[in-house]
């Protein structure tokens, strides 16, 4: 070992003990007769000391010393003079007796501290050298403690992990499968799992009852900002077990995380909220629940006042910003204009103001009087010094757009603190999504989610209204997981099947291998599966999951530290019978 | 939930209880006025009982019961009058109230027992049933509680699990890898890690000081008996560490799986054991000592006498097989025929009975006196009803021949109790191997591989001699990992690049990408990687790896349950601009 002593550890309860330490050199600097060199490993930041006068030799050896060397350091702990209280060994230092420069380093490209000088393009062609900057450590040493204390809760539970493979096999509609070629059955190929689906149920199937996995999970789509073709899913299924069974097991999940990992200690249960609910009074199938403003509807207070931006629309819905009724037109014009955005695409926004002596200004006072405002206002509960915002237009697309506004809201009023957590189950999902374009139903979820009991005879009568029984967990208005009880009665999967346009021949095709499976003894099962970097970054209170991910592709793709992917030699492709056929554009 | 009881669990003392249980029928059958069901789950069988007398439509649901039929039933708790003490459950039966149909199955294809009638291809195929039966299912459970100690073990030793990617970068020697084309990089491809190794390295660049990762590996080679084309391994890396860290690191991991997997206790230090004396006492790098009988050298008692096999070999080198003085002609004929057999190529085996009397028989007593085979059993320290096998011909050849004779012996002599564990360490490996025909040395290990300090200027003048600073670990004849401390020094890599035959152009191109990275300060570090289907394997007893995966492939590389790989639609193939090229044969 090079070392007996990280560089973290030492205390003034040291002081005297001789030690060695090794690591890199942080920075370092010549004060009078003095060179103080910083030490850094993983465990955190040792200053060491030469003293010119003692040992001139040594001295001038530290002072060649160039940043991100790697040394190691004999020499004596000693009490600082000028104790630095911000760094946990900041009490002492280590006079040297002894210095070996392990390697040597060239000047990295950037600094190797949590405010580098690198840009992210730099940072990730060198990611090795960013891994090295503490704020990127702490996000891999967070990821390896949650990794841990999942698999020390399931485990707990009865869960068994179960590694289903990597190489699956391409189904039909997999056109966004990444696929391999076999060498060994020329033409052939396999899949990446986009989820260990199939293969979970499977194990239902199968007996094991209860199972997990941290598994990865590929999908070969075009990138958007946050997204990576490789991902990893705490996946999870449960035999025997009703929908109550799998939510009450896994908010147990995410309460021991917040526990052990961030020290919160959640003690009444989540709270619920149907999708119903949640589109109607957050425009969003996941709604950030850190802080209120929910949507009020409008139309009967609205409508019928010679308004036809109002009168035309299929609805009118606000919701009433606390204390804005200070905003300038400037502010108010800041949020038109975002609300105006291709990205939320709304036409125009509506506002009132409850002044502080209970009348009302706002945008549309030509079009609705004191009294007519004093309705809005009462039917939204609003208060002198309040701001109410009014979207209009057709009813679904209005309510995303009004959710964008409320959390633009949220951020401005600082209501979106990323140290608060507020976790929320969105429950009874439908179970079929109409297609205007094809004119048919698709399963919102997938084919094996079984409706609802309560619903199953309007299966036929009033298909769209029928609920899944399907359960997503929202942290901070993030999608961290969701699930569902699976079908496991043939004919009522083949009356689903039906339902949303598979022939029996087609079905059979692409799930025939589990229906076989289910013909010997499918027991009732249902499962869950977390975005692991989803939750890592949640935790971390970082934006995007590129930050907690060791080694991370860009929005192409690419590695572009080790410029992957690349052009294979012919003599491979030869060997794997295929040819490149690349489009000429 | 569908029960509040588990099938493994009820005890005399749970009787008069009334519970609820759910799994899948094992067997029924009619005794009298009565059925017995015996109804299975993930953690045992419990035997349910209806009563024609009592409740005869209950009792005539329970006739229609089929094998695997799903089912949940109520009931109370009752003590048996005729105990099953071979099962955990034995003591009790439940009487029931109630029974539900929870799925039907169709007959299996196979008995759902430890000791089916299903055939090795046909179990595959229902690899979700073969799954069900319990000798499979503790193989998988044995899996879970491994990877957990393994995880909990080196969490506490201050080691982080970090995921690196899956989707890598093709080396150019990479024929072996699997690909991936990249539809959104026409023309490139990436690979499937044969191991994390390069990123390990990296993360070792960047301070993390203790990797581990349990990771799926993969290799696209013609599948021998016992290979995968994924796989898993339980890599690790160190950082300011010499051997002597990793070896004790990792004895301690094994140590702490056979403890609280297993519960036997290892107290002393594996026998370590230099690979030179691996090779002339076992002839073989991964030797098998739940057993002696260790090979002998005889060239200079049996040179010399006018026995050619002897006179004209390399090398003559026997074992002495204790009190198997007594093997008939036919035993004796079966060895010749083993050694003989082209697996283990010999051209004949000399034996030598030390009789009770203290006189020899001998396969070659036509050119050995009594004395002559004397001096043989003295060598060989053989007593009086000992058996002496001795081969001759080319040393390393040989010794190939005679380590498998040895393992055969013990066999036959029951040496090799699979309930037994020897683990043993094999250090100080040749860091090079001579390669006939190109003429020159190869990596043992990788290029990355550091000498023995001690032998570093034996580079060049006496290269075949140099020993790695490299390490297996062996247990009972299989190896079950190794690793080596690597090379952070530039100038010695150079060096090593140089005498491995590698321009300074092809090393970059090959290796650039840590050797870049090797420039900003790369610590003194090394790792070791474990095999983790092969560990699984040995704790079960079991030969293959095969038993220990959820849903292994064939030696073709196919998994015949859900037929992969399998073809690709035309439009996949267009999309990811490729085309197929079978050759015609």
């Amino acid at each position: 070992m090079y070392r007996d002593t990280k560089c973290g550890e030492l205390r003034l309860s040291d002081a005297g003990r001789d030690v060695t330490i090794a690591g890199w050199v942080q920075r370092s600097r010549k004060m009078g007769g003095m060179t103080f060199v910083d030490v850094r490993d993983r465990y955190g930041i040792t200053q060491v000391v030469f003293n010119n006068e003692i040992n001139p030799e040594l001295c001038n050896a530290a002072n060649t010393l160039g940043r991100e060397f790697v040394v190691q350091i004999k020499g004596k702990v000693a009490e600082r003079s000028s104790k630095n209280p911000n760094m946990p060994t900041g009490d002492i230092e280590i006079i040297a007796d002894e210095l070996k420069v392990l390697n040597r380093s060239e000047i990295p490209p950037f600094t190797i501290e949590d405010n580098t000088d690198g840009g992210d393009d730099l940072r990730m062609k060198y990611r090795y050298l960013d891994l090295r900057r503490p704020c990127v450590r702490k996000n891999l040493e967070l990821r390896h403690k949650m990794a841990f204390e999942i698999r020390r809760y399931l485990d707990s539970k009865g869960f068994l992990e179960i590694e289903t493979p990597i190489l699956v096999k391409s189904t039909p509609e997999g056109a966004r499968d990444f696929v391999v070629p076999s060498r060994m059955n020329p033409g052939e190929f396999y899949a990446l799992p986009q989820s260990p689906q199939l293969f979970k149920q499977l194990l239902m199937v199968s007996g094991y009852d209860r199972y997990f996995q941290i598994a990865k999970c590929f999908r070969d789509e075009d990138l958007r900002a946050d997204r990576q073709p490789e991902f990893t899913q705490i996946d999870c299924e449960m035999s025997f077990v009703e929908q109550e069974d799998v939510i009450e097991t896994f908010e147990g999940l995410v309460k021991h995380i917040f526990k052990y990992v961030k020290g919160i200690d959640f003690t009444d249960p989540f709270p619920r909220m149907t999708w119903h609910d949640a589109m109607k009074l957050y425009g969003s199938d996941k709604p950030d629940i850190r802080f209120g403003m929910p949507f009020v509807e409008l139309n009967d207070v609205a409508k019928g006042k010679g308004f036809s931006v109002a009168d035309d629309a299929e609805l009118v819905v606000g919701i009433c910003a606390q204390g804005c009724a200070g905003y300038t037109r400037k502010q108010l014009d800041e949020l038109t204009e975002f609300v105006k955005r291709p990205q939320v695409g709304a036409k125009g926004m509506i506002w009132v103001k409850v002044e502080s002596d209970g009348s009302f200004k706002s945008s549309v006072s030509k079009f609705y009087s004191q009294d007519d405002l004093k309705a809005w206002a009462e039917r939204m509960n609003a208060q002198p010094g309040d701001l109410i915002l009014v979207l209009t237009g057709e009813a679904m697309k209005t309510r995303k757009q009004l959710c964008e506004l409320r959390l633009e809201m949220g951020n401005r009023l600082g209501l979106r603190d990323r140290n608060v957590f507020a976790p929320l189950w969105v429950i009874d999902f439908p179970l079929f999504e109409w297609d205007d374009e094809t004119q048919r139903y698709y399963a919102m979820h997938h084919p094996f989610t079984s409706p609802n009991p309560e619903d199953v005879d309007k299966l036929r009568s009033a298909t769209g209204e029928v609920r899944a029984t399907a359960y997503d967990i929202v942290v901070n208005g993030t999608e961290l997981g969701g699930g569902s009880i699976r079908i496991h009665d043939a004919a009522l999967q083949d009356e689903m099947f039906e339902l949303l346009g598979f022939t029996p021949e087609r079905a059979m095709e692409q799930f025939g291998f589990l229906m076989n499976a289910f013909k010997y003894g499918a027991p009732p099962h249902g499962g869950l599966a977390l975005g692991f970097d989803r939750f890592v970054s949640i935790l971390a209170g970082l934006d995007t999951i590129r930050d907690v991910i060791a080694f991370p592709k860009n929005n192409s793709g690419r590695d572009v530290m080790n410029e992957s992917p690349s052009p294979i030699d012919d003599a491979q492709l030869e060997e794997l019978q295929l040819r490149l056929d690349l489009k000429k554009d």
